[in-house]
């Protein structure tokens, strides 16, 4: 059996980190699925999903990782394209990877304690994102 | 159900990024599955699939990002155990991972507009690539 | 169908790299599902899994770019939250991510020769690993 639902997450620009596993959980538990794979995916090129301990610091930590790695005021080819000013967004989403696949079962998610779903935006304005959570299981 | 395709990519080595969201999207409508999961894997420990915009300027911001992180050039002490000069690929492919999960509902791939499916070859040379695409769904 | 196994791996902490492949291998060999899915989870927020040549050059060199990225001796905004010293395990971890999804066929993953699944121990004291493997399939 499969389920498909989407979730809208509102986000302010890069570095907003959500924490959206209140959604995936209740996703999971409101079908009648109770064991199988829960795929978090977010629709496009600018933000990603991973999991972390959802504490300002470590969020902190992580968005200043990013930003070492490819520095938003950095040269990107891809600003000569279409005068876009996000060049640093595709990189960093394209590295991170834009969906989780977690293991549920009795209809819960299998994580642990301090490790929580995120939504990480890129983007470098705000934007409405789509969550498709795809549920495959019985 | 379970569907399993193989698709052979041909790539001339580090800094090839081959768009095989046709692939994927084609191995998706040719099923009889409608929704579900699509698992898109590359066999071996040198190439990696994401998504991107693929568009030739956030490609090549790509690949710069992995030159910048794991240097072609740099000293590697896998190159010690064979002779092998690809030390690079091995760390940047485990680094960006093998494979990709897609949800796909009424036969289509859930993906954005500018966000396509990427075998991203991180080897020195050129490979026949195959590339697993494992369906789950109804 | 759908199977959920648990492995607990015992690590020494930080740049432990285990190979698990044979854990996830009899996982699908001893199930009855034949083909589908396997995804390979880490419990909990400060190791990952991936894949890589399991060879001990290749190793040391994947360790040695995580120590490049986020140094385990550098500041961390996490460690003025509870004391902790592992804010690089966080980010580190939450960069690789922390499950893995590898296809099935005939029984057997579909992984090159060259290829292992590992789970790389990325916290700065020894822990006990709950690798959870979730088979969809049939």
């Amino acid at each position: 059996m499969v389920t498909t639902t989407r979730h809208q997450i509102h986000t302010v620009g890069q570095g907003d980190v959500r924490d959206i596993t209140a959604e995936i959980e209740s996703t999971v538990s409101s079908s009648r699925l109770l064991s199988g794979i829960a795929v978090a995916a977010v629709v496009g090129s600018t933000a990603a999903v991973t999991t972390i301990e959802f504490e300002p610091g470590a969020v902190a930590d992580f968005t200043r990782l990013f930003e070492q790695l490819a520095p938003r005021a950095g040269d990107y080819k891809h600003h000569e394209q279409w005068g876009d000013d996000n060049g640093s967004s595709h990189v960093r989403a394209a590295l991170l990877g834009p969906s989780l696949s977690v293991p549920f079962n009795d209809a819960k998610l299998m994580l642990g304690t301090w490790q929580q779903i995120v939504l990480v935006e890129f983007d470098t304005r705000s934007r409405i994102r789509e969550i498709v959570v795809q549920l495959v299981g019985e």
